[in-house]
């Protein structure tokens, strides 16, 4: 399992991935889930990963492997927008899902992935895309200002009371930090260390990229810390 | 979908479901998922619902007529042992899905339903099980002291930072409501009105029962109160 969250903001986009893959729960490992492409000053974009590995680590070798042959219609790199771009992701998405599944299909296995897509171009807005398995998308708007892929449930809801569009890149990292947290505690198959992309708006590169180690202190102190608010906040509720 | 929740605490059991069902977004309807069964002095039961409702119905409806015949081999109220009683349970259980299933077969349709089983017999322990639509089942014990079926996940962070078996009464009801709080917030096939039940240790009987609906004051009272201080635990945390 995965949990990849990223939020669409006013002064900017934050981007939080974990890293673990299982097949089975004998069978762990640490992948990267968060792929970065930059032209500082033309275009940033940022691809986070759920899914098969197979389907995952295809879709992004393929996808670089473009961006070589430097084609408007097959490099993301090159492509004249965002939304084009997000085509791009959505068609070689589907594609290798396709290919995948045609050589599962006799074992009865299913396969799908999904992916998060985050960029900006120059004279262009911030946007943020979730890509579903067959290679459509949607769109992060004001109104929902984020996407989740994977596992989702554990940590919406401190996204639902927190993240707005106006909410500052400070309190958005804590929030998605929080909103990790309470996956890593409740899914085994979640697992550190994780990658933090924040991209500031029309900065048009990666902002800050950072990897918190599982034994990161600050990281510890702030799951502490939420747990002690948390059941403080509790104690001051009246029962009903 | 539903949720459903029970707490075996030291003090006595917590027990809440939702009313909430539905064939589709455009069939909802309420339903009552909570069921007590009680001599007082003699032995309290309550089961708590989930999955389909011709099979819980049926479920419901069989163990009732069972009980008029007075059996100790098919009747909850006669049954020698909680154990016993959570054995009829789950054969019916599986019975029932069994025979509904075999009507669903051509249609490709599955049918499932998982039950909550709470009660105490004279001169016996409190018991808290969990009975899978095959008729298996697990049983609380102090170090999970809760259950849940049905939409567990948004609700379950809350339950796994507060509840421990010393927690009071009054803690756990305030922790229950919270929990289907959240889940009420991000299902929206979670619905009101809610269902309370609480079993007091050696009560023997229902101690409380309460029926919470929507418009329900202090609910949304303490609905509000738990979102602004989740906002405000969540300003008091130090960023990483």
């Amino acid at each position: 399992m995965t949990y990849c969250v990223g939020l669409l903001l006013n002064e900017g986009m934050v981007l939080l991935s974990d890293t673990r893959t299982n097949a089975g729960l004998d069978n762990i490992s640490t992948y990267r889930k968060m792929f970065t492409f930059e032209t500082p000053g033309e275009r940033v974009i940022a691809i986070m990963t759920a899914g098969s590995l197979s389907v995952t680590q295809t879709t992004i070798a393929r996808l670089t492997e473009a961006i070589e042959h430097g084609d408007e219609n097959s490099s993301i790199m090159h492509a004249p927008s965002m939304l084009r771009v997000a085509e791009i992701v959505g068609n070689m998405l589907g594609q290798v899902t396709h290919e995948v599944r045609g050589k599962m299909q006799r074992q009865e296995t299913g396969v799908s992935a999904s992916l998060i897509l985050a960029g900006q171009r120059a004279d262009g807005a911030m946007r943020l895309f979730l890509i579903y398995p067959q290679g459509n998308f949607i769109e992060a708007t004001a109104e929902t200002p984020y996407l989740q892929i994977g596992e989702h449930k554990y940590g919406k809801p401190i996204l639902d009371r927190v993240i707005r569009p106006e909410t500052t890149l400070a309190d958005a990292e804590k929030a998605v930090l929080l909103s990790m947290d309470s996956t890593l505690r409740s899914n085994l198959s979640v697992g550190m260390p994780l990658d933090l992309v924040v991209i500031e708006n029309d900065a048009l590169q990666i902002s800050r990229a950072r990897r918190i180690e599982a034994e990161d202190p600050s990281f510890q102190k702030m799951s502490q810390a939420w747990s002690e608010a948390l059941r403080n906040a509790f104690q001051t509720i009246a029962s009903v």
